[in-house]
Parts: C-alpha cells; structure tokens; sequence
C-alpha cells in the first residue's frame, strides 16, 4: 500500500526525483560542530560533488549541455531539501537565481560564454538584486548603471549605503561574477531597473576594483551560505554586460526594449524568474517533511503517563492533543505536495502570457502559504518532540533555524499575498506588480465583474463533485463548495469595498482593507490546494490508497475550515451546531488516521541517511 | 507619560528592578562568534559577576546572608532576561533550581553548610530531575537511591540509559554537586521520588568515580549552557545526603515524612519548586519585550513602497498587515506582564495550602500562554523585521532559538495546561498531579458544583465594572464578562463531559476530550489575565497614561475574543454582525494605537545596551 502512495507522491517527475535521491545519498549528512568558515567550506565542497553528479544539468539548454528540463530542476532542488539546508541555497543561488538569470534575461553570447562554467561550477556567482534599502520594493533600487558611450562601457554605482546590495549568496565568499540589478541610465534617460554582469572578484579571490564586499557575519541559520553586501565604486563594466534580453543598449547609447514602459517591463523581467519562488515553496515542503517524520516517529515512539486501566505507558501519539498538533499538519503537507507538483507541471508547460501571469500568481500564493506551514509545523515538531527536540542531534533545530527565512526571501510572504489578491481582482489581465491602488480600485470598478472561479487540475472531476453529493461534512463536493464559495464571497466583498475608493484616498482605502485582501488571497491559495488534493486522490489507481488519502484529504479540507469556521459562521455557511460538528469530525480523523501515521510519512520517502537523529533509535 | 507608564510596569518591585537594571549593564554584551567551548566559558564568568554584584542573595535567607525576597528574586531573574539568555538560565540552574532546591527541600544542616558556597558560585551545582525516559511524567523516574544501614549510606544507581538524567543544566562542564531525584528505597520498601545530594566532580573537576557524565552537544540555542547527561553506577553517598524536609530516614533506615502518601509528598515537594516555573514565565516576557521593542522601532523606521498620492515612501508600521501583526502582540506582552507581577506577588505572599495549591495552578497556566506567547510573538518580529531579521547582530535570530525551549522546560506547556484544567475541576482541593483520570471524573460527578470564579486582584473593580456598564464593545464591563462567562461555559461543559465517565473507560472519555480541557485552561488564563490588567489600570494614577493603557487593555481584550470568535458565535455569545465589528474594532485599536507604539515599548525599559542591533541605527 505504501508503495502505490510513494508512486503517486512522486508523480510525474518519478524517475528524476529517484535519480536526485540517489545523488543525494552520495553526498555526506552535514558533519557536527563545524565552525561557519569550515562549514561554508564544506557546503562548497559538496556542491562540486553536486556539479559533478549532474544536478546543474537538469534546468539548463541542451544546447549547452544541459537536460532541458525546467519542472524537473525544481524537483531536483526539493530533493535537497531533505539534505543540508545551506547546501540547497547554495545550489539555489548559483544554478537557480544567478545561472537562471543569465539565461533567462541574457542573450546569446551570455549564454555561449557563462552557462557551461557556471552549471560546472567553475563559474561561481552571485544574484545581487536585494539593496538594504530596498527588498520588497524592487522597483525602486538605487544602484546605478550608466551607459558611457565613449568608453562604450556601463559605469554601476553605489550612491550611498542603502543602495548597497545587500544578503547576497555566494557574495562573501566564494563568487566571481554577480548579476547586478540596477536603474539604467542612458544619454536618452533612465530605462527602469536591468541586470549586468559584474565581476566582483579576481582569480585569485580578491575583491575587483571599486568593488567593496561585507561579510553579512552569522545568521539564524544557512550558515553555510556566505551571504554578503556589495558596493560599487564607478565599476566600470563592458557594453556586453548588460543581460539584454529586455533592453539593449546600442554603441551609441541608444535603448531599445522589446516591452513597453519601465515598469511593465521590469514585471516582465522578473516574471522570468517566477522557478526561484516555486522552488522554495519545494524545499520549504522537504524541510516540513522531514520535521514530520521524525516527529511523528518519535511519538509513535515515545510513552509519557500512565493509562490507570492497564498501568502501560501511553504513546504520546494516542494523546488527541499531539494527533492535534501533528496529523492536520501532515495532511495540509500531503495536499501542498499535490499543490506544488501541479505548479511545477503548470511552470514547465507554460504557454502564453496570461498562463505566465496565472503561474505567476500561483507562485507567489503557494510560496507564501507553503513556507509559512513549514515554519508553523517546524515548530509543532520541535515542541512535540520534548526536549529532545532542541538537541541538535535530533535534527529539529537546524530544520527550523535554516527554514526560518523561507518566508522572507524569494518574496515576503505578506507582500507575495497581496500580489495573488490583486492578480483575483484583475483576473490576471495585466502585471500587477505595475497597478497602484488607484488603478486597481478603477479595475474593481470597471472590469470586475465577479469571481470567476478557474479550476486547475482535474477541471472534470472537481465539477463533477461540486454539483453532485450531499451536505455531509466528509462529502467532497460540500468540502469542495465550501471552499469555493468562500472565495467568492471574500474576494467579490472586496471588490465591492475597493471600488468606493476615489483617486484621493485609494491609498487609505487600500491599507484599511489590508486584512481582508490577505484573507482573499489565503482562501483562494486554499481552493486552489484542495482541488490539487482532490486531483490527486482521484489520480490513484489503488483503491485501498485512495481511500486512505481520501481521509487525508478529508482532515486537510475540515481542519482548514475549522481554522476559518469563524468566517464560516459570520457569514452563514455553518450553523453553530454543524461548527462544533467539524471539530468533532477533525478529532474523529485524527483517530482514523492515527493508525496509519507512519505509513504516511515514510511515503515521503525521505532517506534514512537523512534521518540520523538519535531519539528515531 | 512614558514615565508613569514606566513606574506602573516597575510594580511593586521597582526599587529592585532598577538595582538589577543597573548590574545588568555592567555585565558584557555577548561577544560575537564565540564557539561553544568558549561561549560557556564566557557565561561561567559573567555568574562570577552576577555573584559578585549580589544578584544571587536576594533569593535566600537573611540568615545565611541573603536578602530573603522571594518575589524580588523573580523580579532580578526576570531582568537577566533583558540580557543573554543562557547566563539567565544559567543563574536560573544554579540559584534558582539547584540553590532553590536545597532550600526547600533541605533542612537546617543543609542550609548551613551549603547556601553560602551556592550564593557565592564556590559550588556550582545541578538539579538533575529529568530523565531520558521521564520528562513530563517526573513522578516515575527510575534512578534509584538505596538505603545500606550496614554503611548508612544511599547507593545512588541508574538502571539503564533511559533512566540516565538528561539534559540536566550545569552538568556538562562546571557543576560540582547535584540535587538527583531517585526512587527512594528502603528495607521498608519504596517511599516514591526523592530529592538527594550527590557529587558528580572532584575539586579538579574530573568525574567523581561511578559517575558518567556527557554532553548533550550543540543545542537550538541557550548554547552558553552546558547541558548534560548524568548516570550513576551504585554510587554512595551519605545519609546525610539526602534533603529531608519532607521525608527521612533514620541511621536504622526507618522512613518518615510529615506528609501522607508518595504521590502527594511528591507533589507537595514539587510545590515547593514552583518559583523556577514563574521566573520562566517572566524571563520569557523580557524576551518579547526586547523582541517587540526592535521589531517596533524597526517597523517606525523602515520604509517599503511608495504612496502614489504623496510619493513619499510609507512607514512600515503604517499599514494595516503589519499593526496587526505587532500590536495585539504588544498589548498582550503588557497584560501578561501585570499577570505576572501579580503571580510573583502571590508567590511572595501566600499563606496556605489551598493558596499554594492556586498558586502552582496559576504559576502553570501563565508559564504555558507566557511562553507560547513568547515563541509566536519573537517569531512575527524576526518576520517583521525582513531579511534584516534573519542576520544575528539584529538580535532577533538568538531571541528565537534561546527561548524556543521556554515551552517545554519547567513543565511542556501541553501537559501544565492539562494541570489547569484538573485544578479548575477540583477548586483546587487537592493535588491534581496525583488524580487520575477516574479521580477527576468522580470530583466532577460529586464534588464539582459550577464554576465559582475567583478574582484574583482588585476584586472590588472588576465587581463594579462586571456588574456595571454597557454591551459596547470597549466597554470594560462588557468585555470582563465575555471572559468570565466564556471560562464559566467551557469548564462547566467539560465536567459535564467528564462525568460520563467511568471507570472503565475514563482514561479513553478524558482523551477524546483534551482539546476541551486545553480550551478551559486557555480561557481560564484569559480571564486572570484580564482582570490583571484591568487591576492595573485602576492603579494607575495618571489620566493620560491611564486612558492610553485603557487602549491597550481594549486592544488585548478584543482581540483575545476576535482569536477565539468561532467559540463565542458557536455559543450565541456574539451575533455574526457583532463578531465582524469585534474585527473591525481591532483594527481601530491598532490604528490608535500606532502613534504611541514607540512610548509603549520604551516603557518596558530594556536598557538601549541591550538594544545594539545595527537596524534600530
Ligand atoms: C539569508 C538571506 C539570503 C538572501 N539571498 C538573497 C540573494 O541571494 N539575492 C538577493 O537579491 N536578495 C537576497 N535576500 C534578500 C531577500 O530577498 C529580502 O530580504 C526580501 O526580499 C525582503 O526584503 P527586505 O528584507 O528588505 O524586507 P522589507 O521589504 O523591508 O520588509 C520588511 C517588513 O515589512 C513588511 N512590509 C513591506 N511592505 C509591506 C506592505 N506593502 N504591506 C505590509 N507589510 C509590508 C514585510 O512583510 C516585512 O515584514 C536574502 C535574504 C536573506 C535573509
Ligand atoms: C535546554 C534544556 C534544559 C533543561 N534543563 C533541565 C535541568 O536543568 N534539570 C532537569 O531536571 N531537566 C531539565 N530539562 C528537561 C525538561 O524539563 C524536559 O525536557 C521537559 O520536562 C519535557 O520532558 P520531555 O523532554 O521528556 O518531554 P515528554 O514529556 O516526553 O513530552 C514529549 C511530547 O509529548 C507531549 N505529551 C506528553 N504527555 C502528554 C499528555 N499527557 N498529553 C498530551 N501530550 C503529551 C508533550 O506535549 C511533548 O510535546 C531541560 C531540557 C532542555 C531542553
């Protein structure tokens, strides 16, 4: 029965994702009490060992070298996420954000020239987007590259200490070459933030001229990443530099740009990056099931009490609290495992604009929600594990110290929600990174014309089960309903409440409704998720697997209600009588699926090599 | 104003908490990248410097040269939590527990050959309870210690590895002497858990013989603690060794105790240590304050994204997502605080047994919501904080991982509310540690009789306004209700559950009702801690400061009820209408509140030494 589990858990991707597991079992398990000069060392070390065994390959041009294969990188980058968490970021920073912005916001020549040093790691570099004054509001960099046309050359500045680049990977240490986001200045004007290529150190290790680099110093965790702040003191850079896909800069200074406007543009450019998002959203979930196993294990293990009636001690798993603490966890991690596989499917198939701005919004919707459950359920596992759970030995400290900063990087979960609200009140018909709160009231005003509820996965089916069924608080089409016409109802009410701002006061309209976008964007995240589980259930071919994961699939859907039933019951979706059954019917779950707890996280498959821990026996 | 708000949080204790205020500056901040060798060395010489400064006096007895203030003792604790939390803990291993346990435990001989020498650091020593096998479940430990009356000596021996003391403060490197909980026996049979000296180094401070001792290794965090591992191969010691307040054992091994019964001994002995459960409990709202205090200034600072009708870039703490991220968490920070003041008073003052009983209760309810608090609220700062947040000299990062075990050390927070509940059921009329499900179920069948709600401080104001006032919404009458009748209702309900029981299935019918007994805990602190706050206003004799903690007290009150609105809709308690304004008067409070949010955490006093993080500037 597990097996047909772990098939379906591995989906389309299976055959990569075996390969990446067993690349994994070459590298070594993070040695103990390294210092973080000896483990930045050594997280490069095994990145080479990574380089060699082909990881690089997978998301990079056949033209190349490489295997072509987008959705399958990012299922590689998962796979790490069950090893070291710095060696993952390392992995992430050098082939996924700075390999993946030459390619994909370079030409040609960059490509000819880069990409086969960096996917061999000859080539190590960096990805210098965030200044610290600027993260969230990248737009507003204030790094400078000015175009000399008497030099032909890009001169890249750093005006004062905001504009440094600031927690960069692979800054402090070990890369060469850095794609720096900065604000384009030609003769004809400024042209809005573009990247270029800026060597920042010599061969022999040493920082270029002009170029200054801070070592960020210790961290929560990833410490084996070198993250670092880079200034430039009138860098000069060849014309070549520019990473000029988007914009392009003629000897003589002209700027041409397939995209009209700055902005547009700029969304653009950074739309093509949408894999580095998806892909913590990945780790996040690796990391969250790894803590889940050991977690769960160790309560299956653990006695704490006595029961009077038998003078045995108790499995602290036959407590309802820990089932509580730890088996919704486990089945909203089975369903955002669904959720993530159709993300990575939808970012390997893309096909058009629209379908990008889609993905887009997806992306920023399940990484904000994804990374936010591992850094909740991190945390339940810790605590669920006594104090065991704090030795480092036991895994769960490191787990939650690395994954802390899921939530921020690659996107503030906060900001990255209120991307996915407006992308639901434009119905995706533009960049809304572009959109101020004025142009979004006018589109709630003039465009909206309600939630169109898209389907996903599955498209049949889930119709299928939405108009069929009962009410019954286990039938799929009510769970199915229920979630759905949350949606509506939360995102058409704030339509409704944007739509009443003027010109004058959007602003204040915006933020007093701040509350209930994010909500709009977490029930719509939730919708979405839950038709990736229902997808997948039906996916299964075994029976007696699909039923289990119906259960699954059941507490995911009841306790996500009971976490909202507030919401449920002010706007008269649930009586008080059927609320309180819900809570009824998650704690009867929880002891349905108490049986099968370890049969559902070893389908996670993460390797025993990965699960060292000493309280696991 | 911020001084009157400053003089109210100083309490009761005030005179004593600037004393400590001010040896806490002379204490070093924590250098930066010690390793964990030298960290603990560090901390080692910093108790050298607590000691020498007089901190550790104020716990112990004028007679042996202390300062005989209990409560005053918390408070200074308490202080150390503005600093680095392993030289807390620490200090709190070594006075608080094991110093505090000689002295409740032991008798005059003891005192007087050993508290000046603990006072003083001459003896480092542990309080070695926790087993590998037995955390929660203290009261079946499986250390034994053996009374020879050919030798009159006790033979102190651990079984196997999961009767192993672990992870036992002190152990790992500096303590001298331990204060071991073994399973007292003698040729009269078994007499439970008992409390004895044993010494685990020589003055050289190698292993005494029969003594093993490891180390747990690098930990989440409070790494400048040496935790350890402690066993025992038949190891004498004397008969004097044992701390015999509330059992002896005469020269012919004849066992006496003044107080009835194994379990209820133990319990009685475990009362006596309740002051280490309030210092965490305090020490973790230090922890929040600073916390709260960095991500507040912080958050006044930092600017993110631009107003389009301005142009100016907006404050971070002026939208809506980030007040309500920061501000109930900062109004809660302050209720708990008058919570706490209020517990160390009672603990400097009680009188009686059934006082003493309330008093664990209390001291295990504030510990639980205190800590948790702590965890989530140090959590949403590093968040709050962006990337800034991750990097370890903006302090948030060891904020995290050093409190991250507040949670489950003196007592997991799971099981102390479970010791609530029981308290609530039994009016605290005996030792609840020592109840079993069946008992319970029978004191809930025949001897519970309604919930009879207790006021803790100023009963005569919160009468007045209980029975006063309107159904406002900021009316405090109105919202004191919402939390007496709310704790009334729950642990009514759950007598009622509980008394089906029977004695055949009441393990089975109390744990298909845990989440109900954890809910009735939950809210019964509440309510304490309300009613603390609103004692606190009342004292407060400035209006203007008076009416802005009115403000805050609103803010904690309502959006402790918006957090659980699905209870009070379920229950008819607000209409669906009334629950949304709960919400939208949240959000009012935040926006009211947010100009006076410097002033509130400035008020909480953490010394700007201990504020360094390069982001506050
Ligand atoms: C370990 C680490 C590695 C990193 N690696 C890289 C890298 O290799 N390359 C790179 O370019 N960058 C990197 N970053 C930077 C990272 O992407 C940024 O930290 C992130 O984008 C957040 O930006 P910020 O820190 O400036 O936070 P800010 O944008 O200043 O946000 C601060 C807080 O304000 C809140 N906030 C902001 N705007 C709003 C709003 N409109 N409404 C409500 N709340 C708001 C946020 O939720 C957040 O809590 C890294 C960061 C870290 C910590
Ligand atoms: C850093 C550190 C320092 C420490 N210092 C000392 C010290 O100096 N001296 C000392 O004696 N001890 C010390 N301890 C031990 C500490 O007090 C114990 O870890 C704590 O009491 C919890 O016990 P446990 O770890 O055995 O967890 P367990 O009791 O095994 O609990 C494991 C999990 O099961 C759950 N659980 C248990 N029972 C129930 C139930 N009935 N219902 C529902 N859930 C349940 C708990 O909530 C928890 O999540 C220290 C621990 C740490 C980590």
């Amino acid at each position: 029965m597990s097996d047909a589990l772990r098939d379906l858990l591995d989906g389309r991707w299976a055959t990569l994702r075996r390969e990446a597991v067993e690349l994994l079992a070459k590298l070594e398990p993070t040695p103990a009490d390294l210092d973080r000069e000896q483990y930045r060392a050594w997280v490069l070390e095994q990145l080479h060992v990574l380089a060699a065994g082909g990881h690089s390959l997978v998301a990079f041009p056949a033209e190349h070298g490489g295997r072509d294969d987008v959705g399958g990188s990012v299922v590689a980058f998962e796979v790490l996420g069950f090893g070291d968490l710095s060696l993952m970021v390392k992995a992430g920073v050098q082939w996924g954000l700075f390999g993946g912005a030459v390619q994909a916001l370079g030409t040609r020549a960059h490509h000819d020239e880069l990409l086969p040093a960096i996917m061999g790691l000859e080539l190590p570099g960096c990805f210098a987007m965030t200044e610290s004054g600027h993260g969230s509001d990248v737009q507003r960099l204030r790094t400078t590259a000015t175009y000399d046309p008497a030099t032909q050359e890009f001169v890249v500045h750093t005006p004062d200490r905001s504009a440094r680049k600031d927690y960069i990977g692979n800054a402090a240490r070990d890369g060469r070459l850095a794609v720096v986001f900065a604000q384009l200045v030609t003769g004809g004007g400024a042209h809005g933030v573009h990247a270029l290529l800026v060597p920042i150190r010599d061969a022999s290790g040493a920082p270029m001229p002009g170029v200054s680099i801070e070592d960020c110093g210790r961290k929560a965790g990833l410490n084996g990443v070198d993250n670092g702040r880079l200034a430039f003191d009138h860098v000069r850079v060849p014309r070549a530099a520019l990473l000029d896909r988007y914009g392009a800069v003629s000897p003589e200074g002209v700027y041409t740009s397939p995209v009209e406007g700055d902005g547009r543009r700029f969304f653009t450019m950074l739309g093509t990056l949408v894999r580095g998002r998806i892909s913590v959203a990945g780790g996040a979930g690796s990391a969250t099931k790894r803590a889940l196993t050991i977690a769960v294990r160790y309560g299956l293990a653990r006695r704490q009490f006595t029961r009077p009636d038998s003078g045995e001690e108790v499995v602290v798993l036959d407590y309802l609290a820990h089932q509580r603490r730890l088996l919704p966890a486990l089945a909203t991690t089975y369903a955002l495992h669904f959720a993530q596989e159709e993300l990575v499917s939808a970012l390997h198939d893309v096909a058009d604009d629209r379908g990008q701005r889609e993905l887009e919004s997806r992306a920023a919707g399940l990484k904000a929600v994804a990374t936010w459950h591992a850094t909740a359920t991190i945390q339940t596992c810790r605590e669920a594990c006594g104090g065991a759970g704090y030795l480092a030995e036991n895994l769960l400290a490191d787990l939650k110290a690395d994954t802390d900063v899921f939530t921020t990087f690659e996107g503030d979960n906060t900001v990255l929600l209120q991307l996915v609200a407006k992308g639901l009140l434009t119905s995706y018909r533009d960049h809304v990174g572009d959109l101020d709160p004025w142009g979004l009231a006018r589109f709630a005003a003039d465009q909206f014309v309600g939630v169109v509820i898209e389907r996903t996965a599955a498209r049949a089916i889930v119709d299928r089960l939405v108009k069929g069924g009962s009410d019954a608080l286990l039938d799929r089409g009510w769970q199915l309903r229920q979630f759905e016409d949350r949606e509506r109802h939360v995102v058409e009410g704030l339509a409704r409440r944007l739509r009443r701002a003027t010109a004058d006061d959007a602003f204040d309209v915006f933020n007093a409704a701040q509350d209930h976008l994010l909500h709009a964007a977490r029930v719509h995240v939730d919708r979405v998720v839950l038709e990736a589980f229902v997808a997948a259930v039906d996916r299964c071919r075994d029976e007696a697997t699909a039923a289990l994961l119906g259960r699954v699939c059941d507490l995911y859907a009841l306790s996500t209600i009971e976490a909202d039933r507030a919401w449920f019951l002010e706007h008269g979706r649930l009586t008080p009588a059927r609320a309180k059954a819900v809570t009824q019917a998650v704690n009867g779950l929880c002891g349905a699926l108490r049986p099968h707890a370890r049969r559902l996280v070893d389908a996670f498959g993460v390797p025993e090599s990965r699960l060292t821990a000493p309280i696991l026996g």
